[in-house]
């Protein structure tokens, strides 16, 4: 644990020095707050989602981040071509896909981009995991309301699929790259009251990802960071409005003592 | 009084349990208020506008929520695929003709909708009401910048021809749905300095519907509600800003107890 | 000194008494804070970007603000019909070249804008108007990463050229109208740690511009205005999101006396 806490101070120091663009083709509902996450964490953040600009605009970026949420056909077309130029340029992708399993549209758009692109993170719920792999679980809306019943194999066979790694979100977070799993125990329950907190998760995972070529560790630093400043946020708040503002204050206040005495990961396999 | 209180409780609590997922085409400057609006009252967002997936979407969620501000012709198009779908399986959908009045767009964009949609509840403020009917009241971009002279016949009439039920939200809220008309007297003047709280009070309307049949009612506890948790919002707010974060809280801590000490609605006719 | 504070205190005093239609054509990103910043100075905002309505809508408006960023041709296209009208009736443009030099459909859409459109005002950070001039300057995402060597300098050029006044804004903002030169020295380093600072900057001015004819005083105002309340925002923050919340409150409040006393901008030509 000690060794795991120091190295994700250690990366979060390092964007906060490097300052990664990270360029988003996201949803509608969640723009203003994962631009402001991104701010908080330290990186730069750019919406971008016209076919005639992604592959420009990602070539100066440090990572792209897919989440086909509010999507269209067209947006999942830009998507495809800013991917292609990432994985040409050898930036990482990371995927949140939103809805996965509550629409054949959402199953079938998110599908299509890990099979077309070489993605380095998914990060979605145990529904929206469950749905990709086929392994159970039930999607309403965004929302998972059945979890899948092993969500270490769910998350390794997604892994192995595709040779990524997939982190499931929930009130214990799964991380596995395919070979070793990580449990992130950081979170609180506040953050199923507010709208966009999974997104918020995946951009913090992204910066991370920009700046750390071990995925596995780059999302759990992400969903660590991002827990423990949830954790913090929840004392003081007094609802879903006061705990949003308290996220954000946290996340930008974030300090390497708070994470060395905070953070909750373990390897259950590898490390 | 006290009878309409009880009710209003019953029907939140009711959300709380049941929680039904509320189906938005709406806009995008509200999108995030609006989701956040909807898990704060206790039930589950989801924003979908692409006609490929609209008529799935609509298929799980207790209400479809039309909000053709930020429109194109393709977004209501959208709408009313989902709108048609909503009618056949019985779901009810909640319209918030934002702007009506302001452009030949937006005015023909929501006679279109309440033309081949069976509507079950409209929402608008005096001017746009008073737009759809013919019967007065001017809109400047979307505000109401003069009023219809009589908003409870503006309302019957409008529930009449369309055979829904009518609110027209104000300093006053009047609502009919044609033989019986409420008034509501929950509410603050600081609603007036944040955008997006009609298109808020609308989707509290929508909650209140998924889990109520009797709209009137539903449109009843909607507005207390929301009105109510402004006004406890308002007592410690020193601007828009924290007004907006406490209102979020307020909504989300909203209880019985202050629902029967607070709630301001009368029968004017019927009951 | 005095002179100009009492002028801009005025004027503010003129968007509230006559609260000014601001039709924005802007970014997803922005357009709930946009929309909050309008109303909490005074003003009353729409957002509408349809083909089929931008000339009804510009026509009531007292100011058009044109943010192509998050954008496509088509917004594009949509931004010269509106401004077409605008320009046709007297109501002034305000542009923000959001991201202008990060990919050339940016930098192209804004030139289009300036060469097709007459522009009052053109507000953006040092990358951008650099890069609009060709004056040096680099943009990364939306961020200005190396500024222009003379901001005095290449803002008047930008002016002359197009004849308009031409606003960049950073630790010390710099206006020019081509003839005069104008510093403002109000703001605070935290604007920097949220999204959308610029594009709240570029509403203020717009406010600004819908009530006042001399634009550099009109820049000037909204410049001063908008940086004496994140300067009084930040007094109690305690990061991004207290600070976002208190600089909302602190537009609604900002009195005469606060403009008096804490106004910092000078004629650095002309005056």
């Amino acid at each position: 644990m000690n060794d795991l806490s120091e190295k994700v101070a250690e990366i979060l120091e390092r964007i906060r020095q490097k300052r990664p663009l990270l360029h988003h083709i996201t949803n509608f509902v969640v723009m203003n707050d994962t631009a402001n996450v991104t701010l908080h964490v330290g990186a730069l953040p750019v919406m971008a989602h016209a076919k005639e600009e992604v592959a420009d605009m990602v070539s100066m970026a440090g990572a792209l981040v897919l989440n086909p949420s509010t999507l269209t056909p067209q947006w999942v077309d830009s998507m495809i071509t800013a991917g292609q130029k990432a994985n040409r340029l050898g930036i990482p992708i990371i995927l949140d896909p939103v809805g996965a399993g509550a629409t054949p549209l959402r199953t079938e758009s998110n599908l299509r981009l890990l099979e077309e692109l070489k993605i380095a993170v998914v990060r979605g719920n145990s529904g929206e995991i469950g749905a990709l792999t086929g392994l159970g679980g039930v999607v309403k809306g965004v929302e998972s309301v059945v979890e899948v019943e092993d969500p270490i194999a769910v998350a390794e066979a997604l892994a192995q699929e595709y040779g990524l790694t997939a982190a499931i979100t929930g009130a214990r977070d799964i991380i596995s790259d395919g070979k070793r799993a990580m449990a992130v125990d950081n979170g609180h329950p506040m953050l199923k009251t507010i709208t966009g907190t999974g997104c918020m998760a995946t951009t913090m995972i992204a910066a991370f990802a920009a700046v750390e070529d071990d995925y596995l560790l780059a999302a759990t630093g992400g969903l660590v960071s991002f827990g423990l400043a949830a954790e913090i946020a929840a004392i003081q708040a007094e609802g879903p409005g006061s705990f949003k503002m308290a996220l954000f204050d946290a996340l930008y206040n974030l300090s390497r003592e708070q994470l060395l005495e905070g953070a909750k990961a373990l390897f259950l396999k590898g490390g």
